[in-house]
């Protein structure tokens, strides 16, 4: 088939009481749409027999594949099995290969294996078992109607082994899917909205999804173009929007490639220019630093937890509210660092007027070093993180525009 | 009712597409238990009206109340108003005082409202507004036959707003549920089998159930309580369990009151004392840092991307294998700095063995104030981002603990 959907099912008591996120159920969507599959559900129950068998029996109905994780340990609290049996009318058989695999595997981990443990070798009967070196619990897969499903062990590290190991290869053997081509545009200072706006104008190629998310200062465009749409019209496409957003764009990720994170933009340009960097934070609450900590292209950092005009260590401490005095001091701390560019963020605020999420703020940055000097003021506004996040993303923005002028543009 | 079942539904292309795991539902799921409901089952959906009409109508039947998050936003991919109209016949009309708080929103940010932005007013008839003084995207709620429904937006502190300030209070209102008690200790430097091993004999009241969460250097111990039991008893088994752990425990938070987060206790001791503190980070990143800030009791903080051994300001660098050396180079900057408490955390690392996960680094963390001087060392391992979170939090710690010796006690 061209086009199959998928559902992800997880079983699990901590998963419906909010105890741990469903990271698994975000891996195994992440992987099948990459194989050209149409993920439309996800689902997650607790350990409850009776809710456990409606849904599967509701999924049978409404997809092609689906990927299920947990409920195949020992305890009595494990219940998958059972509820495919009872769901399809196909009684439990014991799996000898299976029992004889957990036994081996208590023995490799000298351990005695516990009864209860007999009760993971009990398949559905026409079961297709798939094996699990990395832990007790084997696999199975069963077809009902037009649904194929796969049951993995809820330890992600166990469920992906099988995965990739047995499942991956045989979806790609059983399924001859296209993946569509997915590009993400990861974009600052532009909201929501104005994206739209922008973008409402510029035709898509038909058959192409255009799509949002926000977050804080970032907001990503994504696009789905067709498996059969030719590599030029995308190109095409892709270039009538960089010219609609310009350099808000700052990473285009085309089917997975290219960089996923500003940090990442930043720390390609540094290492390309063989440049070190130094950071002076304040409203960013040392978050810049962390962000860029564990590249050799940081020098070090400093957090000032008040504005820079109110440095005592200076005769004529620098003025926030004067770019040509914040450069100039910025400029002397690159030249006692012995970097090659300097960041400076700086605002006139007080912890009260921090924390109050009513009120906003004017926050400059200063960049300087080789090229010269950009500056950037504009007002952050929120609650106290909220503020945070925004110093630190429009500071390492500044920074990243900063990189792509002379002599390090490349 | 005293018993409830409540849903939750997740709407985003993002979700089912694997690039985001829904946290948005744990943390919804954790406060709808906190109030007694119990929670059945976790869905998300992505953008596609039909998919979510059916699953509106499916949830209308199951279950007594359902918290939905995302799609409220401006765009043509924002559906969930749409769905709800066409799932439950309710016909969009415009909400003027919805329209005018997202015109007050835009005039706040000093920015033009775009007209797209029109459509967040347009609520299905009969349905309750949902004020949002955090965002542009009004929630809204319907009864359809058992079932209550609430949609939120996805943006997670928009979601947490909202549900705290409006939805809360009005579950408490309209469902009389007797919620369990819920007591979280959290703990540091225990592992997961070592507290369970301490906890094994410590006899547990009837239906009170014992559940554990990792989460790197912090693992929390969950106790859930019968509603029925008196105080007293579960006083007596806290008493036990704190003989059993020690100063392991740094916070304890019974049904949701009490200190949440390491920096939350560091905070009510030093702005007891009315003392200040200056941070010098290395293999940390800033951590530190980014924790405290915000707090009056924040001086200021250094990030060094070396060991302090090769710092070049020094004639004789401190020696970072000698604890003396560490402290005496922490108090003459805990005097520079006219602060009362220093903290010095340092390690022999390079970006090398930092980076590389299969590398562990000792760090040693000396805190030095008034009482004297309080050191650790310790062995961290894993990638740079969990050693950056074991460094952070065994830093902390160290001037907790530091905290609860004189004279700073309480």
């Amino acid at each position: 088939m061209t086009q199959a959907t998928a559902e992800i099912l997880s079983q699990g008591e901590e998963l419906v009481t909010g105890e741990i996120a469903d990271t698994n159920a975000a891996w195994l969507s992440q992987a099948l749409i990459g194989l050209g599959f149409d993920v439309t559900r996800h689902t997650a129950v607790g350990d409850r027999l009776e809710a456990l068998i409606d849904l599967l029996r509701e999924i049978s109905r409404r997809a092609d594949l689906c990927l299920c994780t947990g409920g195949l340990g020992p305890t009595c609290d494990d219940l998958t099995a059972e509820a495919v049996s009872q769901a399809f009318g196909c009684p439990l058989v014991m799996d000898e290969t299976a029992l004889s695999q957990i036994e081996a595997w208590f023995r490799r981990m000298n351990r005695d294996m516990p009864s209860v443990n007999r009760k993971q070798a009990l398949l559905p009967t026409d079961a297709t078992r798939l094996d699990n070196q990395w832990g007790t619990a084997p696999g199975f897969s069963v077809m009902v109607g037009r649904c194929r499903f796969f049951f993995m062990p809820g330890v992600p590290s166990e469920m992906k082994a099988i995965y990739q190991t047995t499942i991956r290869p045989e979806l790609r053997r059983l399924y001859a899917l296209a993946p569509p081509h997915r590009v993400v545009l990861r974009t600052l200072g532009l909201g929501e909205s104005t994206l739209q706006e922008l973008l409402n104008p510029i035709p898509l190629p038909d058959g192409t999804s255009l799509g949002f998310r926000a977050g804080g200062a970032e907001n990503q465009v994504k696009l789905t173009f067709p498996p059969s749409l030719p590599e030029s019209s995308i190109d095409d496409t892709l270039d009538s929007i960089k010219q609609a957003l310009g350099d808000a764009i700052y990473a285009i990720t085309r089917n997975g490639q290219g960089p996923k994170s500003l940090t990442e933009v930043i720390s390609q340009a540094m290492a390309a220019n063989n440049a070190r960097l130094y950071l002076v934070e304040t409203l960013s609450g040392g978050n810049m630093a962390t962000r860029c900590f564990g590249f050799d292209w940081l020098a070090g950092a400093t957090l000032l937890t008040h504005p820079v005009q109110h440095l005592t260590a200076f005769n004529t401490p620098p003025d926030a509210t004067q770019e040509a005095s914040i450069a100039q001091w910025a400029e002397s701390i690159r030249i006692r660092e012995t970097v090659d560019v300097i960041l400076v963020q700086t605002g006139d605020f007080t912890l009260a007027t921090l924390n109050d999420e009513n009120t906003r703020l004017e926050i400059m940055t200063v960049v300087a070093g080789r090229p010269g000097i950009m500056t950037d003021r504009r007002l952050i506004s929120g609650n106290r993180q909220r503020k945070l996040d925004s110093a630190t993303t429009h500071g390492l923005n500044l920074l990243r525009r900063f990189l792509l002028t002379e002599p390090f543009a490349r």
